[in-house]
């Protein structure tokens, strides 16, 4: 899986001529494609790894030796996730890597490895997808001298289907084409589509509270899980699948979001949907950002809504018709189609509808009709089945990005309606101001409640070279106090990890960390559950 | 507030003569109105209370000298909830009370009470409607001498509202009559209508994991809180409003379902909606149980689905006709229809639709459509109406029946749809085999999920004067030991309290418990609150 190191893809996609222009023009004379090349792999040299005598041969007794590694290319391969700063130390051929890589065959063996490691005080990192762009699956060791990868791929089977119930056992190491693909041998669908869908894996998706691009319609993975098993270095949290409880507090909302610090999950029973006959895919514009808004939160409110419903601020709006990889006839026509039908500010908004015939039609009239009274107006299909077509490739193209020398990364929030233009003013400014004015700054609604909405901003800027990593945490500690003061959430669905441990105390107050410590406490006492992660560093 | 003595209503409810009949057919000859009465609230003493010395000057400090009560007046409003258990000891003049009540004015002063009584190592029963039929208000000492009952009361008002993001912040004492009127004036609701509506508290509601008769459309609490504040004796746990997050677990959730162990709610923000224009309620009949079954669940998982959706077993169905308030002539022609319309085993369907006229159009003409194709037939808006006039007569007509000598108690339970019929036809057995063969056990579906339902069982038997509690605990022992070897869960909307605790570990797993008992040890370490409630008593 080498294609995990630093591009996304086998190779890094090509940008039109003309797009390299645009960044040109928008970020700065130094943008040049394979400007900037990576450290080849092969020339990364790996420290020694640091394992206690015998312990390889206790991890070979539960896992099977045919499961452990301790090679430097084992290694290079779980060095890390997907953030900006992630791809800029392994460009540079720097990085940190686990010392050992196990692949437990069997939630049996998941079990017996937390308590080996538990007693041998050795930290565990689980590693599902290593698509984390929060520093999730980060190598570290916090207090101890070793760590172990817990690669879940092995951990790959559609346990069972419940076609009646409309229910699934998944185990947490399956990818989700392949889930999708076992669960389309039964008609059956997660619906369940981040940005990062061809590589995460279940199990990620329930510890770090994923929502997908169609979680209007499908739910976030929150409101999927109906039972899993949680394997923990104190022995096993069994939650049976449940419609609906008032037994107590609903434990399975403390494995939700726990990012491994508590256990392993290992099974999980999953809410799917028949798959959709029809889907469809279509654009609007709105005139402003503002009028864009209103339009999204007063759909969202009256229901019934798409099951994908996006809004892109102008500068998003733009430069993604700049950068997408249709002909450039074809993008330049629309951007002139959208300047004669919105104006100088408009703001592209996309929905999806997935479903039977006659639901699709009822909810797309719904929203035309609605659309229309607030002022949008409507572009067809095309848009909407380009942005279809292309809805996972903005992790391939970031590496051609970084390869010119360009910054790339991405943050993102939410908060409930009446928060959200001074929520998206703020980030907005302070992203601006960290990296400077020549900065493109994009933001766009990636998922709509009645109650409010994401912000999902991208910045792109030209990189210092040598200094990326403290270039984009300075805008990343800007916009994160933003989000602070404005009150609004520092994550929306990216999750914790080490990037956002530092504002989580000032979300649940430090009596929520204090009670979330005390559950690590009791799951993981000797603290070797993902160390540094969630949990604010003391 | 006598009215919470023994009855429900300020008088017991009159049930026609031909209702009497009907009962005395089926139940024996025994019932006879008004042959038990219940002791008069007068004639029963408290032991004085045991309160520490100066203690109660402490508690008027915080709360003002006119908001502490040690009469027996003010004790034995306080004195248990509204389980049939509860109703026996109270009739019979045999109850615990609290030794003191206390109605805090401010959440200031509700978080200064913790503070207090865990110094003074006294109990804390929080008190909100009083319906609890677990148990859940039972004023229990635990390991203490001196129990405080906290009745939240005076925190009854509508904080702030959120027009914008259809937000509204409530305090926990308000009953839901008095939120859905302050909510009006906004031409706002919450939508929340469970059977103890009348009574009940927006605290209770979130803290027992309430689920109201239309959650198949409004949604559970569960899904209507976003945000939370917790007194608790370790300080406040703030949760800030969010429409979505994946900032760590949701420790919302936690404090859901808590029943008062983790500390008191002194503030929730929950999501509300418009006051929908059209309320239409109909009713449909099924030939059976199990096609009823199959058409709920068919509805549920296509969806859009009515708010309102319930299935009454024949036996139900029959027994509500018997024993309704309507006119004779009425509910002898409705059954004649019934018989009629789907045979000798027919069921009522009750279904109910809100919002807007055209949203209600669409959902009543796809639920028409698939009703038809699995076999139903329609009876019109009638029986509907009369359903939605009755919804909240249930614990009106209960004092009527025990003062005639009937046995009248309901549990409830969920699962996945693969395991209900089974689960109807354990617990059925298991009620009729404990309370014998001339018990009436009645049921129906109460709420419906894609993935599964709640049934709600009805038990009536002729009590046996003098050991009524014993009669009824084996009953419910052997409906809850059915229903845990089901794999359902142990309630899916009355909580935990006393009456479920024995089965909680079973649901949840001992690790489970341990780390509910975990978070307690954070937040309440001396145990003051709510001892014996939702946790084993070990």
């Amino acid at each position: 899986v080498s294609a995990t190191w630093t591009t996304w893809a086998e190779t890094e996609p090509e940008l039109a001529p003309d797009a390299w222009t645009f960044l040109r023009r928008r970020l700065g004379a130094g943008v040049r494609p394979n400007s900037r090349p990576a450290v080849p792999r092969e020339a990364v040299r790996l420290p020694e790894p640091t394992v206690p005598g015998g312990f390889v041969d206790r991890l070979s007794d539960i896992v099977g030796a045919g499961n452990v590694y301790t090679d430097d290319a084992s290694r290079l391969d779980h060095a890390g996730g997907q953030s900006y700063p992630d791809l800029i130390r392994r460009r540079a051929g720097h990085v940190h890597a686990p010392d050992v890589v196990v692949y437990p065959p069997t939630p049996a063996a998941v079990a017996a490895l937390l308590a080996a490691c538990s007693d041998a005080e050795v930290a565990v990192v689980p590693y599902g997808g290593g698509t984390s762009v929060v520093g999730g699956v980060e190598p570290l060791a916090g207090r101890f001298s070793t760590v172990v990868c817990v690669d879940l791929a092995r951990l790959d089977q559609l346990v069972a289907v419940d076609r009646d119930s409309l229910l699934a056992v998944l185990q947490p190491g399956l990818r989700t084409p392949a889930a999708e693909a076992a669960l389309a041998a039964h008609s059956l669908t997660l619906g369940h589509f981040p940005q990062s869908y061809e590589r995460a894996s279940i199990g990620g998706y329930v510890v770090t509270r994923s929502a997908g691009q169609a979680s209007a319609g499908y739910g976030r993975i929150d409101d999927l899980v109906l039972g899993l098993r949680l394997a923990t270095p104190q022995g096993e949290l069994v939650l049976p699948a449940q419609p609906g409880s008032a037994a107590g507090p609903d434990l399975r909302r403390l494995v939700l979001g726990s990012e491994g610090t508590f256990g392993i999950v290992t099974e999980v029973t999953l809410r799917v949907h028949p798959q959709p006959p029809v889907r469809r895919y279509e654009a609007y514009v709105a005139r402003t950002w503002d009028a864009g808004l209103t339009a999204l939160r007063q759909l969202a409110q009256a229901g019934p809504t798409p099951d994908i419903v996006r809004l892109s601020d102008h500068d998003e709006t733009d430069a993604g018709l700049h950068l997408s990889t249709a002909a450039r006839g074809g993008r330049t026509a629309m951007r002139a189609l959208l300047t004669a039908r919105a104006g100088r500010e408009a703001c592209l908004v996309i929905v999806g509808f997935e479903g039977t015939a006659d639901d699709v039609r009822h909810r797309r009239r719904v929203t035309k009709a609605r659309f229309r009274a607030d002022g949008l107006r409507q572009l067809g299909q095309a848009p909407g089945q380009a942005w279809a077509h292309n809805r996972y490739a903005g992790p391939r193209l970031r590496d051609t990005l970084l390869s010119a020398g360009v910054l790339a990364e991405t943050l993102e929030t939410a908060s409930t309606w009446n928060h959200l233009p001074q929520l998206y003013d703020e980030v907005r400014t302070a992203l601006q101001h960290a990296l400077g004015d020549a900065a493109l700054i994009g933001c766009h609604v990636s998922h709509v409640y009645p109650t409010g909405a994401s912000l999902y901003f991208t910045a792109l800027a030209a990189a210092r070279a040598g200094d990326e990593e403290q270039q984009w945490n300075v805008a990343k500690k800007a916009a994160g106090d933003a989000i602070r003061r404005c009150g609004a959430t520092i994550t929306h669905h990216h999750a914790v990890g080490t990037a956002h441990s530092p504002w989580l105390a000032a979300e649940t107050g430090q009596l929520g960390i204090d009670v979330l410590r005390a559950v690590k406490a009791r799951l993981d006492p000797v603290g070797i559950l993902n160390p540094g992660k969630l949990l604010p560093v003391t």
